[in-house]
């Protein structure tokens, strides 16, 4: 998919919200566990509530390899459910991988080719050539963490790597990447405030925003300090939306969380 | 396993070496894809042939997921497989995997539990609370990346953080982590010169040291700079070893290929 494609559904579905595929067999409803594939069948009833209120779908490849080839089986009937049904739906694999080189072609080729994903988010901390496996394959992204959200990005990333913040570095010197133009970048919701320095290094590209909900993130200050003119930001809810309720009627609750962002963002693309 | 563990089995088979599984299908030899899972089927070999000349196998992730379920129930075999023949085996699931905490305790569910694997490499960029999850597990090892072999090391690992290389940062913050005591590193043999410093922040820990033969690194350097009194090495070699031959005489190619640097080992710790 080509970032125009996705401004495109961003704007017929007004909407920029990104659904976090987290499932934890503890969480979901436990009538689900009678089925064969819990996992599978807790993501397709969330997928058919909610695919015309989200934009993306992002499921966290952790809670899949938990569950071993089971979980893998899940991962791979959620994407192909989804590339089937809904092809429109921008495909995010939480995978946080990187590499030495020949390695990282290996997990783009998992991600991008075997899988079907349409990016796949990537750690910085090995450099240039772990990235640019990745960002080899045309229509693919390549979704770097850059600022994360939880309390751990204050131990490196926001500390001065020869005269600018370690994330500031990661930005400006993956713009020198080969294909960087398949870049996109994660950048928490609760690091609001550190936004428009952000836009001043990386105007268009867009920024996958975890952290609004569960995490304390604000979805107005993200919206103010980070939306370029394509909006540039898809913003991720995971346990807010896929566990309001774990009861029978878990899809309908999550397709009323995703409705409330779906309108908060309507208002604010206005 | 309890690091006091491998440093006896290193000390009884005169050798440090571990054996990188790095499974390609266009590189094992031809007659293998007649078998009904060639991955295991290759590693089983490789694992019978060098298993009293090294302490340690990792297989790599990334070329399990490269063959979606398949790949992955070859690892599950493969690492069955070790700790049932092998159990004095130190088994190291090299993911570089890293998320916020309660991700990565599903990460660390996924290797260490429904695995079993003895460590994990881990990735350092999101910071304390997405490795602490992984440390939490006793007897198990979470192997931090501090400085790797790879040209891209030099983007950002060996710039100064706030008056000190970033990879020194990291080996610096990450020993008052909680049960730091269960943290090994990753430093690549590319950089052995390095490696008198990262013994001066670091004397004790267990070093896993890819980037010897194929990479370029040296042996010697290596432990010259980054050998301590309980060894604290570990040296990798993965396509050096599992590809000396791509004929039916593989596996004893690959044996003496690891037989040549356990010698040269054993020659050393004289």
């Amino acid at each position: 998919m080509t970032t125009q494609q996705l401004t495109e559904q961003i704007k017929k579905k007004k909407s920029f919200l990104c659904i976090g595929l987290d499932v934890d067999l503890t969480k979901i409803p436990q009538h689900l566990l009678k089925e064969d594939d819990p996992i599978f069948a807790f993501n397709k009833a969330i997928i058919d509530a909610t695919h015309h209120l989200c934009v993306a779908y992002k499921p966290n490849s952790a809670f899949y390899e938990a569950y071993g080839i089971r979980g893998w089986k899940a991962l791979e009937k959620t994407i192909n459910y989804i590339n089937t049904n809904y092809p429109e739906i921008f495909t995010i694999a939480d995978a946080k991988r990187g590499d030495i080189g020949n390695t990282s072609s290996m997990y783009a080729k998992a991600f991008f080719e075997d899988l079907g994903f349409d990016s796949v988010t990537v750690a910085p901390y090995m450099g240039k050539d772990s990235v640019e496996p990745f960002l080899a394959f045309e229509n693919k992204h390549t979704i770097l963490l850059a600022l994360t959200s939880n309390q751990g990005a204050f131990d490196f990333q926001t500390k001065s790597l020869e005269g600018k913040e370690l994330y500031k570095q990661v930005l400006q010197t993956s713009k020198t990447w080969k294909n960087a133009n398949n870049l996109m970048y994660v950048v928490g919701a609760t690091k609001a405030e550190y936004l428009t320095e952000i836009r001043q290094i990386i105007p268009d590209s867009f920024l996958l925003v975890p952290g609004v909900g569960a995490q304390g993130g604000s979805l107005l200050d993200v919206c103010k300090y980070g939306m370029n003119e394509q909006v540039g930001l898809l913003i991720n809810s995971s346990r807010g939306i896929i566990y309001a309720s774990n009861q029978e009627d878990f899809a309908q609750a999550a397709a009323i969380k995703a409705k409330e962002l779906q309108r908060d963002m309507e208002t604010i693309l206005k």
